[in-house]
């Protein structure tokens, strides 16, 4: 194998592994990973799977990457190109909640799933998932700002009240439908996010 | 000993274990929890710890348990004595986003965490969670039904929709609270819990 082949080689052996972590951690959580479960289900040797991360911090915050750039696909890209503000923000409602009402992790939403499980265990994990919510906190606060400042929510909106209960609302679908299999939860989040943007 | 007094001593340390699990459990997760680690904290031995549950799965049901009766002592008991319907409801409201602003456990509302924790491992754990969340979510759309039918809310309320978002947004304060600390997560779940009631 040429040195060339052999890097994208060892990059594509990672992706899969990251990916299929991604997976595992949704049902299993964070903590539940392990180079031999991972091994095991990519049918490689342990040492095989451990060699691309070293430790098994570095694989989960790997899988917590991994997991915030999903989110961003499927729930931020489809609402960036439409104008900011409100039609955005509506874009962005519709996305969330297919993307909560889908299946693109088996176990739901790892990010929520993720943060229930560290939020109480301080280190690099806690902190890279408290920085990302945070960060797409801040995405959100941005685009009530921008829909109050052109009138089209009320000029003494209190973004940060609009951002968390649009927050709260996808992590009470998350909960029902994962919980429950409740297939109403998503709609119901949708149909309560479009009353908040409408105050 | 005599036989009586030793069964209250059983008793009494089987509670004390109990008490600690849920607030292990509380940031480590139900699956964190092991006889060793109660042992240590409670300077016991870990045969003296497993000999009141016999399996860990029966320690975590009875911590699962007892998150439960908080959770009823904290949230539901101070507005029970309430007139049935809407002011019931806003009661309800009150005590459970001062449970969710409190210090009730160290790793914030114990049932959110091991919902988030359990939703996708089948097993006797995940199906008392989900038949707790049931019960709870039954009687804040009894609730939501009495206050329809006495006109406090209008006769066309979807209780289902109207529960769904009171448990969101104290799922949504919760996971504010743990993973940020932040201190105004509660209010702001309160304040939109009385909008939402007020509609």
């Amino acid at each position: 194998m040429s040195p060339r082949r052999s890097v994208a080689a060892a990059r594509d052996t990672r992706e899969a592994i990251v990916k299929r972590a991604v997976d595992v951690a949704s049902t299993d959580g964070l903590e539940g990973l392990s180079f031999g479960k991972l091994a095991d289900g990519l049918q490689m040797s342990k040492a095989g799977v451990a060699g691309h991360f070293g430790s098994k911090e570095a694989l989960q915050l790997a899988a917590l990457e991994e997991a915030v750039a999903v989110f961003e696909r499927r729930v931020w890209q489809p609402a960036a190109h439409h104008s900011p503000g409100l039609e955005r923000l509506l874009a962005t409602a519709q996305a969330w909640t297919e993307y909560l009402g889908g299946d693109c992790f088996p176990g739901g939403c790892f990010l929520t799933a993720a943060a229930a499980e560290f939020d109480g265990r301080p280190g690099p994990l806690r902190d890279a998932l408290a920085a990302n919510a945070k960060r797409w906190r801040w995405v959100l606060i941005q685009e009530v700002e921008a829909a109050a400042a052109s009138g089209e929510l009320p000029a003494d909106t209190d973004p940060g009240q609009v951002a968390f209960e649009l927050a709260a609302l996808a992590a009470g679908a998350n909960q029902d439908r994962q919980l429950h299999g409740d297939e109403l939860a998503a709609p119901r989040a949708l149909k309560a996010m479009r009353r908040v943007l409408s105050a």
